[in-house]
């Protein structure tokens, strides 16, 4: 059977028996990151990789090369923010065209290393070599505090609230801008929108201060849209989750572009993409996650958007207690069947 | 400019600034692995990561799934090996055709898993994406003995010996047979010198050996052939290594197929590439080594092919004592000025 025939999941099934646990390595494929132990047990390395692919991930049609530089950094960072780890070594390998500038791979290497020196995480390595298509493959390696759990897709408890930060959406609008040529466009407040999607910045401090506090049952980072990261939490940790709809957080420049644009703010924000928030539950209070947050010299919004229960599935309620439905829309990255 | 007119030298020598050290990456760029301690600087993790882009690194033209999945595993191994360390955890990205076989992809795992099965390493992680041109990117995560030396390409000193294992040049044979259709040949003494480019296996016994005994000065895996690696070494620890041409091991196998197709041994030996086996300066007899070796539990052959003086270069001497030169025919995978 070929590929295309297959489908990402398929493919996906029949691999994922080849990853497995060893004295060292605690998990593996499925989370964002995997998480090892050194021999004392008391060190944990989390660590993560993207490999991102020209025309497939990103386009200099819509990005700079230091921006692809500033991003290719932060969405690995992302995934270790889900596992509350904080990068310190990176190693970045890539595929160049020979007909591409040097200028332009250095300043890709200087948006890669600016944004990866906020977290005094350096470049350790990488291999350079030639292909067609700009290739950048990126992986980091992040340090956990010692003891903390270990905040996976499959750690929800029934009784738990639901949390997401920031504003998830308006990285989605952003690339539906960038779409229909609004890159250089005058009026100066869809920039902001524009660059969630260009520049985005992981979750780090707000990653960490969860994982300290030991304050989180299953946590993931918000790649591939709010819908999907739900479902995959409760897919993997065997909850339903119920989600308010009254209380996704619909940032004021999302709502007033979706409504010049004829776009209900709510699909934008559940199938957008690429926000690189944090969605995770914790048995804690919401008064009590935003004084981690605080404590930890956080200023993201964070809102508490439904609970955890028995049973399974992502249920959608609305303020009268309704339920709710959204066909998914959710952008599949990796379509081999034309989709 | 553009890369094809600077060439890969001009343009690692442009990104190299980038690749920093801070408080747990010790070693960065320039050498076959990252030096990662951890905070108790105790352990020592050993990290190397290689790219490799379809029709640039490899061809199913010449290798099965299988066989790439196994060489892919290996020739990072390899650059492990080099650094003493012994692999633990693996990360696999690998960017897909649409119209590949999901059977072929299986093999590939296949191949992969089972060679790191050997060293109890497991696939820990990976990112799969959809790609024009198979595209494999490996990370892989060693262990180093507690203490032990860096074993650095700038860790040679004047005085040492100069030490190779295993029987350089057949890996390359075994290219120029495939690429001149001997893959199928009926002739069964060829399949040796095939089996050696298609399946390396990585010198991780001997390296930890080496490792555990502090016995190594400056050590590299040779993948881009003995010549271009004793120049690493003589460069990188500004020293000058003497190589006497008649104890370069040259095999019975190498020595049989070269007279029949007319080609230098020795030229085969200096610039075939692609060995993975261990190139190693060492301050110990040659006696030693080999009691090293054979302690491990290792059957390597291990040769000692010359010493390591002050001054910079590589001098070649004949069983006369007199000089001899090679002009450098190094295959580079990273071409971009069409040479």
């Amino acid at each position: 059977m070929k590929l295309f025939e297959t489908g990402e999941l398929g493919f996906l099934d029949s691999i994922k028996r080849f990853a497995k646990n060893n004295a060292l390595v605690k998990f593996g494929f499925g989370d964002d990151a995997a998480i090892l132990h050194d021999k004392s047990g008391k060190n944990h390395l989390a660590i993560t990789t993207d490999l991102l692919v020209e025309d497939t991930h990103f386009s200099f049609k819509f990005c700079t090369p230091r921006e692809l530089g500033v991003k290719a950094y932060e969405v690995n960072a992302s995934d270790l923010a889900a596992m509350g780890a904080i990068p310190y070594a990176a190693f970045l390998s890539i595929g160049v065209r020979g007909d591409m500038d040097m200028q332009d791979m250095i300043a890709f290497y200087k948006g890669f290393e600016s944004a990866a020196r906020r977290h005094d995480c350096v470049i350790a390595g990488g291999d350079t070599v030639r292909a067609e298509r700009l290739i950048v493959s990126v992986m980091l390696i992040g340090l956990r505090p010692q003891n903390a759990p270990p905040m996976l897709r499959s750690s929800a408890s029934p009784g738990e609230h639901v949390y997401i930060t920031g504003a998830p959406g308006e990285s989605g609008m952003g690339l539906h801008l960038l779409i229909n040529g609004q890159n250089n466009s005058s009026d100066k407040r869809l920039q902001p929108l524009i660059k969630k999607h260009l520049l985005p910045k992981a979750r780090i401090r707000e990653g960490i201060a969860l994982a300290d506090a030991r304050a989180v049952g299953a946590a993931i980072d918000i790649s591939d849209g709010v819908y999907n990261e739900l479902r995959h939490i409760s897919r993997m940790s065997k909850v339903r989750l119920v989600i308010e709809t009254a209380k996704l957080p619909v940032s004021a420049g999302l709502k007033r572009e979706c409504r010049r644009l004829g776009i209900d703010p709510l699909e934008m924000l559940l199938f957008g993409g690429e926000d690189y928030e944090l969605l995770f539950t914790s048995p804690h209070p919401l008064s009590l996650i935003k004084k981690i947050f605080q404590d930890a010299g956080s200023k993201t919004h964070v809102q508490k958007i439904g609970g955890v229960e028995k049973g399974r599935g992502v249920i959608f309620v609305d303020a009268d207690g309704k339920r709710t439905s959204f066909a998914d829309k959710t952008f599949r990255h990796f379509v081999f069947n034309g989709e």
